[in-house]
């Protein structure tokens, strides 16, 4: 499933700057909406023109990918992203500059006398990081709860309202199983629910490069991709590339997971050129920085490694606090125990010292330093369960209401929060871990990864996943981590990774689509309708993966002339119900009340003797339906719209 | 994800005989269970053998495949398999031979000059077959109805009971919406299931060379593959083995939906070559037998296509009679119309004709047919939504009530019944689909196609209606349609047919674990703790689909070196979770219930009181657990368990 027009192109010509992928997604065009307001808004989005028979508007859509598909964007990585929000950050007046924590050797795993890597620093890298004024609040929580609408605010109610002027005359069609979403969303909506926590906007004021978006069960349901470095990373492109195919392809934010070297001077590179959130694990670095031995890790050089992260501009840490020492041993009798990496490592820790989890002990700490910069809490679950067997276990549980307690501590500093979920659930325990996740967490945004449904499929895990996804995003969960083919297996590579993304984008829309979102179904319409009209180009432009669909129907009739066929390679032309369904229309539904049956008649069982009545006109139909050329459906300047009968 | 090890082998040392894919699944052996009373059942399974470290039982998997995995069998296609029913057909004594309808050039589509094609007739053609005698019935169902147990209904209980006898001690969990799963299926629930309507084994008396199965809500859920022949095959192994690579990864009935040229003898070959039930769809040979156009058809020839298929040993035939003429006028606002081939034949005729389907009007006498050759119906669902817009219509739920009305009709003749099922439906309105279905027909067997969950990503489709059909399995759907990536595109390839029937297998076995199968879980457990016990080769041979497990693992870590490795390619040695987590076990699991906390306490939230209670053991702990070598999980033999506190 390689992409066709999307290469990895290097731009040797253009003042040597390193290629990543470029180029608007096929058939689509960047635009920009707005301005709203005094802040002069731009949001971005995708808008996909239909071919002229269509006689339709241009379908918008939500766009993640940043300037890179923008053909008028000069792209630099060498330079970063234009810092969108820096004057929205400045401009409130509580933030300072300050000289940045020296980077040291360790911070990009060089502690032996080895200094290679390949990975040079960020040119551009910022020596003077922002920061919160002494006392000062600088979280997005804070502003809302004060009941302050900032540019952030608005810039998300335009980007999640997408489509809904559409479709104002809409009826409302879901079971969002208790969410409220509205029909319009407005800054003050968006304001309140930041404030109640139930959305989050992930923005360190250290990443002004980001495109503001919001978490939360009553916003379109998000997806994360994770990245990762190589042991060895040569090419610095290569890295930030998969951040930049990610988002290509929809991802909302992005995880970067490395470890091992050059993780700092790595992510350095990643932040400058993101436009969506950046999270990472803190843990994962603070290990390396103690040369993999979790017993040796300890509150100081968690802290450090916090603060090197956030003057970085991370957006949200995965904090395993939840991980307490009582909570271990539930872990023991499992079939695959501690399966989360941040988990193992603290359970490690805390039995190796038997103490409390110093991030447990530690929390208002680590949130002081949260609220300096608004780095938003992804409160981990290091004890989901790895396998069916494991699923809604004490330790998990046990895990999830401490996780609630923490929530509770977080917002009475005003920082953001989302809560991490499972892992392994059969369909069956889906909807536990939902309600209770709302209950114990005062309806903060769920992140879930997965759920995978069964453990029998490695090699597909991007489908027992997804199916798990859809239904938990369905249920309530803000942002789905994607799985790709390669879980339990290997590491994913750039198919994979469009793969993972797109299964995931796919499940997140039809949990949209069963929540009742009231514009999510437009797209879905209007790629239907290119599929009943045999407009193949509108079909393959609408999909979530236009280059894909376009292989796939090339396979079989790669002819030119066959993508404005009216029939396909399935069933050929004459067997094809569509161009046979074509050709009624009209015809038929003129009929509809008058010598038909009413439908409740139908609806249930026809009475021979209403069959009969039915039967008398039917002679002077078929003799009609001849004259018109034996065609299904009319077209409209063929009906005949007065009572001829 | 092409197969690794097993090529379509031609084996021309064999007497000329035609290759198809033969040798085991990877890592699995062929057994066969029984004898069963005096019948002589031999039931075919798969064993997958672990290794000797994980002293475990070996996993029993039930088992499609039939003979081609066998190596003790003789596969020779020219032949076609064993007659494995046949004296228990006769054992009857219902049932005459009888000479056999001649075949005419038009039921292989010769109807003009051009007699090419390339299939050449099957060389063993039966040419006296069966049917049942003047006044018999020899339905499955019949023979239940009137309390009989039949060889067929007690290879069924003893093939669906695997894995049962392994879990005796087995706490049933799961949400089975009103399902009846027993612990253990004796031949006696099977003779109710099959009386009562609720399942149904498709076994025409001409199909001898079957393995019996069934498809019930309270049984497994089965998969459907479809398959169909080019418009001109000239290789006819090749159309032999798209069945025999379907039922190598799963499926337990296909489909052959072929159209155009050889349609007959393609058939015949196929036919005499399955293990598992084939179904067609008649009226799609009789269209080709009056040129194509729809308004030609006459009862007479689909009478007679009936009757030629029933002779070739057809199980089930697709029967699109609920598309009746007053249905037709409500799909004319539709987004997508009619998108069921036959239901577009039937609407086409029906308003050509302006009169009710021929179908619908000679329901009885078809139903004569299926009982004296014991073919089961799969009630078409001719006007299936085609689209998210059109999910759950008028349209929709018209035609099903006229599916439970023919259901009953059946039924007053016992022959099997199921009723097929959407199509595009969003997730929110998948359980009413169910609940009407088994509401309108009686609780007969629903098969559905899907559904697809959303419009938006074709090249997915297979993931999108995967999501759609994990959920309506577990609702009480009993057999699910697969759908490939290439649906709505192209042509599904080999590899695209593998990947559709992995999937869907994936979906009906997260079904059945959130059903509450009583065995269903022991092949997620028994990988879960290989992956656990980091025992690569028994994760890869008890995966759906092995090969492409070991491929993708081999992608990054492929020195065989790595398949005993303690770690994989995720993670690495140092932040193997599961290496951690290893390193615990009893050591924690032993204090649970003394210095720790109860864990009703634990569930909700610490107070700072018991906390510090929790403290005055830790230092104890924490010095016992560097003792041990500073391991999470201790091996058995080193546990302490008397209390040495």
């Amino acid at each position: 499933m390689a992409d066709i027009n999307s290469p990895l192109e290097s731009q040797p010509g253009k003042n040597g700057a390193i290629g990543v992928t470029t180029g608007p997604i096929r058939g689509s065009h960047k635009i920009h909406v707005g301005p709203t307001k005094e802040h002069g808004l731009h949001v971005a989005m995708r808008e996909i023109r239909l071919e002229p028979t269509a006689k339709e508007a241009p379908v918008r859509v939500y766009d993640t990918s940043g300037p890179y598909t923008d053909p008028d964007a000069d792209i630099d990585i060498n330079r970063g992203l234009p810092q969108l929000r820096r004057e929205w950050i400045m401009g409130r007046g509580d933030v300072e500059e300050y000289d940045a924590r020296e980077v040291k050797p360790e911070d990009n795993g060089q502690l032996g006398p080895d200094r290679s890597g390949g990975v040079p620093p960020f040119p551009n890298v910022v020596k003077r990081p922002l920061r919160a004024k002494s006392g000062a609040n600088v979280s997005q929580m804070h502003y809302a709860r004060r009941g302050i609408i900032t540019p952030e605010m608005e810039y998300v109610a335009e980007r999640e309202n997408l489509g809904r002027a559409m479709v104002r005359d809409h009826v409302r069609d879901g079971n969002s199983w208790g969410a409220d979403i509205p029909d319009y969303v407005t800054p003050e909506f968006v304001r309140d629910e930041i404030a109640r926590g139930r959305a989050i906007i992930p923005s360190n004021i250290n990443h002004p490069e980001s495109e503001p978006m919001a978490i939360g069960r009553n916003f379109l349901v998000k997806i994360n991709a994770n990245i990762g470095n190589s042991a060895v990373a040569s090419d610095v492109a290569n890295e930030v590339d998969k951040m930049v195919w990610s988002i290509r392809w929809g991802a909302d934010t992005v995880m970067d997971l490395s470890t091992g070297r050059n993780i700092h001077d790595t992510r350095e590179w990643i932040i400058r050129n993101s436009p969506v959130p950046i999270g990472t694990v803190p843990i994962y670095q603070a290990l390396e920085k103690v040369g993999g031995i979790a017993e040796d890790l300890t509150w100081e050089i968690f802290r450090d490694t916090l603060i090197e992260q956030a003057e970085q501009g991370v957006d949200y840490f995965t904090i395993h606090a939840g991980v307490r020492l009582p909570y271990v041993p539930m872990t023991a009798k499992r079939v695959t125990g501690i399966v989360s990496r941040g988990g193992s490592i603290m359970a490690k820790w805390c039995l190796a010292h038997h103490k409390e989890s110093f991030l447990y002990e530690r929390f208002d700490e680590i949130t002081e330093i949260m609220k300096a910069y608004d780095v938003a809490y992804s409160l981990g679950d290091g004890l989901r369960p790895g396998s069916i067997a494991d699923a809604n276990d004490e330790a998990q549980f046990a895990e999830l209401y401490t996780l609630g307690e923490l929530t509770k501590r977080a917002w009475e500093q005003d920082v953001q929060v989302m809560i991490e979920g499972p892992g392994h659930v059969p369909m069956h325990k889906i909807k536990e871990n939902m309600e209770k996740q709302l209950e114990a967490c005062g309806e903060a945004p769920f992140y879930t990864l997965g759920p995978l449904v069964t453990d029998i499929a490695p090699g597909y895990d991007h489908i027992t996943s997804g199916i798990g996804a859809a239904q938990i995003g369905w249920y309530g969960t803000a942002m789905l981590c994607y799985v790709t083919p390669k879980e339990h297996l290997g590491l994913p590579d750039r198919d994979d990774v469009k793969v993972g993304v797109v299964t995931y984008k796919l499940a997140a829309h039809a949990a949209d689509l069963a929540k009742g979102h009231p514009a999510a179904k437009v797209r879905d319409d209007a790629l239907s309708k290119a599929r009943f009209d045999f407009r193949w180009r509108d079909q393959f432009n609408l999909s979530l993966d236009p280059e894909t669909a376009e292989q796939y129907h090339d396979q079989t009739l790669p002819a030119e002339g066959a993508k404005t066929a009216h029939f396909c390679s399935m069933c050929g032309p004459k067997f094809c119900s569509m161009k046979i369904t074509q050709e009624v229309r009209d015809f038929a539904a003129k009929q509809n009340s008058d010598s038909y049956l009413a439908s409740e008649n139908i609806r249930r069982e026809t009475p021979p003797e209403a069959r009969e009545n039915a039967e008398e006109g039917m002679e002077e139909m078929s003799r009609r339906y001849k004259e018109k050329g034996d065609r299904l459906y009319l077209p409209e300047d063929e009906v005949e719209t007065g009572p001829a009968e």
